[in-house]
C-alpha cells in the first residue's frame, strides 16, 4: 500500500501560464508513453516478475513515476490557471476546455484518452524489463520534445529533473535485465519462463 | 508524492486457484469501475478541486484506491498461480493468458483495455463530486456481482473489505459534496465555476 | 418504438458561421458528456429497471436527448455551412474536415469518436440513477463551459435551452432515486438488487 | 424530434431464457454492424444531405432502426431473466454479468463497448449512400449468423424479421443512390460534391 | 507473401515543407478510411473469399494499397522535413510532434491511432465487396477533400494518381460483385454464403 | 512497392480444424504483439531514420512481418474450415463467428480490434530500436504461450518457425542498435536526435 507525502518529489512553481505547452506537457501525464502508463506498467508487472531484486526495483521505479504523474499533473494546472476565455480561444485550448475546464484528465497531446493498450504486461522477466527498457526511451525522447518547446526556466527546470530521471531508470532496468538473464540457463534464456514454468 | 508500505491494506491469502473467477475480479483491476480508474479519478481532479478539505478527501481516498488496486492485483494473481495449460483451457481463461501468461493486466473482464474513457474529470466542484459518488455506487455493485460467485472464503473475505470501503467513501463524497454546495450562493449553485470563474 | 415528427424541439436558426465554436459544440454531438450518450444511457438502462415509474422517467428521458442531438447536429451543421477551404483552414476546422467534410460526425472536440466506454449500464437501479444523476451534471458543466465562449445570440439561445433542460432532469433523477430508494429497505439498500434479486 | 410510442415496432415474446444466445444477438445493440450503429449513422448522416427525398429516406431508415434497438435490447433481457448464478458460469455470461448484471449495455458479442469508429459520415452524398448500402449488407449477414444458432422459435421470429428488413432498406438505398447520380453530372459525378461545392 | 522493390508504385518529389498540410494527409496513412485500412481489409478478406478470380482481386488491390501506404508515409514525411520548433508551433504541428517527432504514425487527422474498427471482415462474399465499394468510396472522398487544401503542384501530382486509383479499384470490386452474383442462385442470392454454407 | 509472390515464407498444411486454438493464435493476427503491429512498427519507423543500413533492416524485416501475417491469417483459416454451428458454440467461437463468420479479422484473442495504440513511432532511431527489440521479445513469448496449446504437429511446426524468426530479428535489431549507437557522440548519445536535429 502506498502513504501519502504532502509534497511534491521536486518543487514545481510557475508563473506564467501557456496552455499552449500545457497542451504538449499533458501528454506525459495521459499520453502513449507518459507518467501514468510508466508507474501502471511498472506496478503491474511485478506480482508475476519472480526474483525478489527484480519486484523491489519495479516497486521503487514505480512508486516514484506516482510521483512524477503528480508533478506532472501540477505542471499542467500551473500552466493553465487564471485564463480568459480569449486566451483559451487563441492558444487552441478550447477542445481540452470545453470537456474538462481547467481540470486535468489523462490524454495524450492529440486528445486520446489514456489506454492501457499502449503498455504491456507480458508475464515473462526477460519481455517485461524489454518493455521496461523501451518504454524508459520513449520517455525520455518526450521529454526532448517538450524541452524543444521550453523557453520558461520555470517548467525547463522540473522537465530536465524528470528527464534525468528516466535516464537512471534505463540504467536500473537494464542492470534488473542482466540479472534476471544471469539466474537462467545461459545458453538459451528464452527456453524457459521462470514466472510461469517453475511452477510445475 | 508517495510513499511505498511492503504490507497489503488487507491481508490476502489464497489457497486455491480459480482462473474462472480470476477473470471476472480483474475487472476491478483494469474495468470501467476499478480500483485503477477510482485512483486516477480523484488523484487527477484534486489539482482543480478549489477548497482544501475536498483536496484532502480525494488525495486520502485516491491513495486508498491504489492500495485496493494492489490488492485487486494480488488476488487474481494468487487465484493463477501453478496452472496447468489444462485448467487455462477447459476454465476459458487462454484467451487473456496467450497475451500476458499469468501476469495481471489493466483490463476488464470482457478483455478491453483499461481506458481513461470510463472516467471523467470535469473541472467543477459539484459536477466533480458527483462523478465521484457514481464512481462509488457502481464499484459497490460489481462487488456485489462478484460476491454472486464467491464460494471461496479466502476471496469472499477480501471482496467484502474492499466493498466495505466502497461505501465509506461514498458516504465522505456525500459530506463533501454538501460541504461544496454550502460555500456556494445557496440559490443557485451551478451559477458559478468556483474551480474556474473565481479567477476572473 | 419512435415517431419521427418534424420539428425541432425548440427551434435554431443561425446566420452566422463559426466553425471553431463548432468543434466545441459537437462534443454535445459525440463526445463524453454529449447528448448521443445521454440518450443512449437512458434509453438502455430502462430494460433492467424494475418499477414502471423510473422506466418511464428513463424512456421520457431518453427520447427527449434524442432531440437534443438532433438539435446539436443542427446547431454544428448550421455554424459550418458554405465555408471555402482558407476559412477552414484558419479557423482550425482541417483535421475533422479531411475525413467528415462538413458531415456532421460523432466525436468529441478533441477528435475521439463516440464510445459507450463512456457510459454504463449497470442493471442496479440506485446506481444507475446516480450515473445518471452525474451525466446531467457533465452535460450541464459542458453547457457552461460553451457558454463562455458564445457571443452569437441565435447560438447562445439554444445552448441556454439545452442546458436549462439538463438541470431539469437532474431534478427529475433526484426524485427518482427517492423514489427507488424509499421501495428498498430503508436500513441497507444495497443488500438487494431489486433487478437482479427479486427473481430468485 | 422524436416521439416514442409505446409498443414495439414488432412483437417479441421469449419463454425461455438462453443467455449464450443473449451475448452474441447483443450485437447488434452495439456491436460493429448493429442497430445502434446503423440508426446513429442514418440519422447523422441526413444534416448534410442535399437533396429532401434522400434526407427523407435517411430520417425514416435511421428512426425505424431506433425500433429495430429496442427490439434488440427487449430480446437480450428476456433471454437473461431469471438467471441463477450458477446458469451465468456454465453458459459463459459471467464476463458480461460483472460489469452489468442483467442490464443492457451497448457492446459487441465480443466485448468491445459500441465506438463510432465503426460507421462514418463522409458528407458526399454518393459516398454516404454507399456506406449505408454496405452497412445493411453487413447487419444482414450478422442475421444470418445468429440464425445459424437460433433453435427457440419465439426469437427466431423476430429476428427474422429484422433481417427482412434490412432487406428492404438496402433497397431504398439503391434507389437512392440511383436518385441521387441522376441529378449528378451523368459524366462524371465524382467531380463535384453536392453537399459542399454547391456554396461556392 | 511478399517482395520489397525499392521503388515508390509513382514518384514523389515535395520541394516545401507543410506541416499543416502533412497532418491532414496523414489521415490516409492511419486515419478511418486510409491506405493502411484499406491493404488490411482487402488483405484480410481474401482467406474466405471462396471463388479465385475475386481472391485475385483482392490480393492485387491489396498489395497495390500497401504500395500506395508507402507513397502517402513519403509525403507526410518530405512536407516536415527540416522543420524549426516555431514552425511547428505555428502550424499547429506540436501536438503530434511532442509524441512521435516528424517519425511516421499511423493516425487520422484529429489524432485517432489507427483502429481495425473503421474496416470489417464479415466472412460473406457479397457483403465483404460492397464493404470494399463503400471503402473505395470514403477514400475518394478523402482525397478530394486533400485537394482542396493543395496549392503545391508537386503534392497534387500525387494525390491525384491516388485518387485516380481508387476509382479504378471501385471498378474492379464492381465487377467483382457482378461475377460473385452471377455465381448465386440468381433468385436470392442471400440465402446462402458459400464462404460458409458450402462447407456442409 | 511491394510485389507479390504467390506463396507463403513456408508452408501450412493443417488437416484437423481447432476453433479454440484459432483464437488463441489470432491474437498474433491482429493482437498488441502481433504481426500486423510489427510490420506496421518497422515500415512506419523506416521514414525517419536516418542511417540507410537501419532503414534497410526495418524495409527487410517489416517486409519479412507482412508474410508471418499471411501465414497467420492461413493458420487461423485452416483450423476454422467446415465447422458446424454445434462446433462453433461448442469451442467457445460464437462471439468470433456472428461478426465475422469464418472470415479473418485483425483481432486480439479478447476480441479487441487492432489498435495501432500498442506499438510508437517515436522518430528518435535509439528509442525506435528499443521499441522494436522490446516488440520482438513480446511476440516470442506470445508463441511460447501458443506452444503450451498446441498438440497438433502441424500447427506446432509453423508457430516453431515464426517464434524462430523473431528471436532473428531480435538479433538483429540489437546490432542495429549498436551500429546506430556507434554513429553518435559515445559520452552522452542522448543528447542529439539525428532524425531531427541534424536537420538544422
Amino acid at each position: 500500500m502506498w502513504v501519502y507525502e504532502k509534497k511534491l518529489q521536486y518543487p514545481v512553481n510557475i508563473k506564467n501560464t501557456n496552455p499552449k505547452l500545457a497542451k504538449m506537457i499533458i501528454t506525459q501525464y495521459g499520453g502513449p508513453d507518459g507518467e501514468l502508463g510508466a508507474s501502471l506498467r511498472y506496478l503491474s508487472q511485478r506480482f508475476s516478475m519472480p526474483y525478489p531484486e527484480l519486484k523491489a526495483i519495479l516497486t521503487d521505479i514505480g512508486t516514484e513515476e506516482l510521483g512524477h504523474l503528480e508533478m506532472i499533473g501540477t505542471i499542467v494546472y500551473q500552466l493553465t490557471k487564471n485564463l480568459t476565455p480569449e486566451e483559451i480561444e487563441k492558444q487552441g485550448f478550447g477542445d481540452y476546455f470545453v470537456d474538462h475546464t481547467t481540470g486535468v484528465f489523462p490524454t495524450s497531446a492529440s486528445g486520446t484518452p489514456y489506454t492501457a493498450s499502449s503498455m504491456q504486461v507480458k508475464g515473462d522477466p526477460i519481455t517485461d524489463l524489454h518493455e521496461d527498457l523501451a518504454a524508459e526511451q520513449k520517455a525520455r525522447s518526450t521529454y526532448d520534445n517538450i524541452l524543444r518547446f521550453c523557453d520558461d526556466p520555470d517548467v525547463k527546470d522540473a522537465i530536465k529533473f524528470l528527464r534525468a530521471r528516466e535516464v537512471v531508470h534505463y540504467q536500473r532496468f537494464g542492470e534488473g535485465l542482466r540479472l534476471c538473464t544471469d539466474k537462467l540457463d545461459s545458453k538459451n534464456f528464452y527456453e524457459f519462463n521462470p514466472a510461469f514454468d517453475r511452477k510445475k
